[in-house]
């Protein structure tokens, strides 16, 4: 997958003629000596994915990583060398770049969530709200930031919202018809929105509740209520000015659809030498 | 490509069983209306995604647009309304609302900073940070929203750096590398630091230069110095707080990666009405 | 996927030029009127597959199914009537009945094994001895023949086999690893050979145990030992003579793999008049 | 095509996170030696699937294969012996053991049914009642078991049968038709139902004349008319019961869809040794 | 395969970004009509694989063929109708011409030799001396000129060359070789250079001897050799002012790389009205 | 893209089975030592093609070139040593052969015509009519036959011709919608049939004018007018007889559609030796 991936973006970059800059203005026996820095604090994620741009564009070119996925950076850390052909080296860097830095990006966000949540129990867990293409990767980024997965897609998991329960004839309805459909491996998860339906669904024991866009004092309830018997989710309104309380309600995961959606890149550049 | 894209975030969310929930929990006749709505102000991208999303998860489903993709919107504007099986209109959700929030996400990006430079003749204009495998969509998103277009890939004009330019030989040796290598119809571009830079570039003669890192009043005197020989793009160090002035030093192009590579989601859902 | 199976598989057996005996002795205007009959008692699986195939083969030939996938087939029950261009009918004839019969075939085993656990709570399931490159519609075959699944996969639950245990130290702490690896939706199944295997995993509370290569009377005492506080899966020697001897030990699941890897294919037949 | 097929079924194994029980419970230096085993006697095939798929999972896995495709096994024959990263060899077992199972199982097939005419100059072919996507691996493991094959797909010969014949306006012409059309590379054959058929398709002088549900008396008959002009397939009604009966006929091929299309799995299992 | 090979020969033309010039030059509701004419003499090939670019590129065009694959041209013949929207009908254009061009070229190249040789009995055929990704069609196109087509791959008859004869030691042996590892319905051929070859080779019964290189003289020699026991190919040094000869010598086929690998498209091109 | 149209192009040649022939007639160890020897003179191109397609048959063939792409060849030359295992040099020979044989032909016509102009500033440009699926390895050729390259499809560059014109309301209209829609880095390009147009067009800036179907007379008039304000390029009548009077008016390029719709193939072959 991340061959298949790395290749699909280089020849997206490329097109029909590839580097014509190189190709003008570099000879054939150039090489290039890089190094791949952090320009700003964050978590380091995709290294394989740059690493295997680099090799795509140019098998001879070596490869030096000094860094593990999931390392802790400071701007100036040096995350992996690069020495080839210049041509190979300069025609992969921005897809090397543009993976790295949309990966720890994903990474570095997670970590910003799962820091503030450090003193609790509470996992930071990430949503299908993902970039197209690239929801294996950004849920391996989410690992890396110290967060946890939800569902990878619809075939993995049951997750039962109020259309479901409506059309099924209830709580208890819904999750026997899933239980009755899925295979035993299949965990089954409810979304409900009051503690009125909370008790309903608990009823019914499913493996997961999400509580959806609940206040604090009333995930603090739900935890009461549900007093261990399956896990609870809280889901809606979760920022970084948030979090920490709802963490503190007792809840075991908290799901972020931010941090793989709208992380910001994180800045990290190849500084090279050519010649 | 819509439809290459849009499949492969289907199979992504699929997996082997599909929509499981769904399958369980829904009659194979139980029909559903929903439409898209915006929740935040922003600029609509991606419609067609959406739409093709919907269509490849049962094409009886009907699908109206509402608006065109460009649109302002205010929260509660309707962009698209569904009608068909609800097994499959819940089965491409995700996919589509990943799309649209996405593209709507970097268009809605790219005309906040359009609208501070409006007062000027100057454009903004996208990078090579796209996200892997969205950069045409990416690209078109940033038209959505006002903004121009740089190059797709390193195949479609040529942009000269320091490092080519050391190793060719100096601006003169690698502009005229670049023009006998490349086509008639291939642009080229060269990326300066300073204004003796600048002054030697255009001695050249190149279609474009690029001034890296530049502040207003060096960008001011580089408008001066090239007085309409060149076609001038400032890059570096754009955020909203600095556009408008840059903008007003006369440049005619303003490059931002951030627009592409961290735009973040603009919010839209699916109101649903099941049975 | 149907598509995509059912598009290989034509152009697998249309290889480079077609069905050059159809194009040498049947008119393009030639037309068929055809059913798809069981020759033999069994279960009805892959109508999708078997309808997609003659689509393929020319989109004016229209399709009638007369029965579901799952019903019950008694020799010259009619499935399927297929009425268009003899060329088209004849060159996706092959296809359409490989697919059928292999897929009936599956059904029809696991229904036999269905068949005879039927007076207890045992379910069939099935296993990843499947066909390469057929494994979703195999599983869903054995969904239509009366069984249940397992893993779709490597990835979407956890199966801790003596392997695994050996090297994490021991059934607490590969399940412990397990968990902490897997997302709040991944369950986690252990396998063990002994009933002393069995208190052991037990008390590290994994959600299905897998019983091994063990008789009736030692599957009997696990239930006991177990009492309810876990899904009990049998699995090995497991054949049409001794299958209902296991189920009345009062296990949940029974795993047999021959129900995909080695199920003989239903006999079907398209019966055919042309001109 | 080797390649293409085993990377298709571990991704379908595979799935979207890979082997979670290994990336969970064993580090990623742990080491596994191994050796696939017969567990019942049987002919071997499908050693070089079997092998790729291990080097794909990890290319530092190292593989030394013993016996030969085609082979004779008994139980306890060790056919492979594998040595690498235990990761990389669990995640490839199973889809190695499903293709070396299921080509296995059809070379076994097809050389009981080989062996039981051995004393006759009757060869068992194939026929295009194949699993879709594996008939070249099927017709491989077909010439392993010491069958020969039948065509590949609709392009590679022609094949009459009455359909053809009635629109065509009889055999003679349906033959002339068939030789009009195909390359003089193409060879033609003719399926009749009866002697009266079998001399008027003589007098056409196809290449092959399949003798469809004949009895042993009647393809005697058969082959006393055809008197060596053209080559005779026997089809229809073959089992293992039959086949030797039908082979002192006299006939040149007995074409046996069985060995194919429901041919049952041979037991090969991967005994391991891991830490 | 239409489909596919169409499909990649608009996004070759496509690149990224499409049309752009009809994207800024005419509205998404400006119309054309059009019509593919010839511009000289010649026969018609490919006009499904025309008719689908343009399809593909916007399904409401609608498409009127005149005439058929096969058709004799005179300048000015129309050869298809389009109609429908002008940036479909535009985009679609080259790409249609392309491969109407190049294979009406194959189809009129042999016509020219099939002309030459039509008071004979000896048909042309071609070789697999064809153009990369084409090889389907270009066969197709020759059937369309009045050609037959010789072998599609390595895979579908058996062609022994001296290089086989060598390792496999002599004609006889080489020709039991091949009867032994193929199937029934596999012709087998031999290459022979000179008339002692031919009686060698006559003696092993083949299906068909290729005469390599011989002139006129010597081919009528081994017509009255070979009397009728096998098909007799002419291959070498056939062109325009030599094939009459060369078919009057007897032989049955005349094999021609020229009209695959170096036919030069014929004029046909797009007349349209836009507005 | 090298590596994938090789790919299929080997597997349009082996198809299911692979080369029979050296299966049947070739042992497995059988060694074979050829080199690629030019037959004709000309210029090479697609040295790349041909090694990858040997290395795919059997990954332990050795190969040397002796020669680049662009070389010029008398007949004899050895462009490349090829040595390895008879079975996987044989079964890539036809692959190599067409690729490099196709290519050598386009850059040797390209040669013909671009020696014709040496004496002149004017350089041979192709064009868009190229062989499907083949575009981006043709305009290579051209270049290693001397020539200069084109738009490589409809999204590089704007080539504005009547139809475009008409519909945007004139020359100045139709470019000033095209600088509008492109991006800075895209060239406009404007066709134009009469002096009378060549002047509109200057008013309107574009970078290139291409001047169609003028006698040279006429194309010296334009070159005069335009006096170096845009680059000129001659289209249509251009032939080996008329391509320097051509060049000789003055334009900087000529576009020749031959070059790579209709150029013969060079003739190069495999001289081999097996044993």
């Amino acid at each position: 997958m991340v061959e298949d991936a790395v290749r699909a973006a280089l020849l997206e970059d490329w097109g029909r003629a590839g580097d014509i800059t190189a190709q003008a203005t570099l000879g054939p026996d150039t090489r290039a000596r890089a190094v791949i820095a952090a320009r700003q604090p964050g978590v380091l994620a995709g290294l394989d994915l740059a690493a295997t741009a680099f090799r795509f564009a140019d098998p001879s070119i070596s490869i030096e990583t000094l860094l593990d996925d999931g390392a802790r950076l400071a701007p100036g850390d040096i995350a992996m060398r690069i020495d080839g052909p210049a041509r190979g080296v300069l025609s992969a860097e921005r897809v090397a770049l543009n993976f790295l830095g949309h990966l720890s990006g994903v990474a570095s966000a997670t970590a910003r969530f799962a820091d503030l949540v450090a003193h609790t129990a509470a996992r930071i867990v990430c949503t299908r709200k993902t970039t197209p293409g690239l929801r294996a990767f950004e849920k391996y980024a989410v690992r890396c930031g110290g967060g946890a997965n939800h569902r990878f897609g619809l075939d993995d998991a049951i997750l039962i919202k109020d259309n479901h329960i409506a059309v099924a004839g209830g709580v208890r309805a819904a999750i026997e018809a899933a239980r009755a459909f899925a295979g035993h491996l299949v965990k089954v998860e409810v979304e409900v929105d009051t503690l009125a339906q909370l008790e309903e669904a608990l009823a019914a024991r499913p493996d997961v509740v999400m509580l959806d866009n609940m206040a604090p004092d009333t995930l603090r309830k739900a935890v009461a209520i549900a007093d261990g018997a399956v896990t609870l989710e809280a889901s809606g309104g979760v920022n970084l000015e948030t979090v920490a309380a709802i963490a503190e309600t007792g809840v075991d995961l908290i799901s972020v659809g931010w941090i793989t959606h709208s992380a910001p890149v994180l800045d990290l550049g190849l500084d090279i030498e050519i010649g």
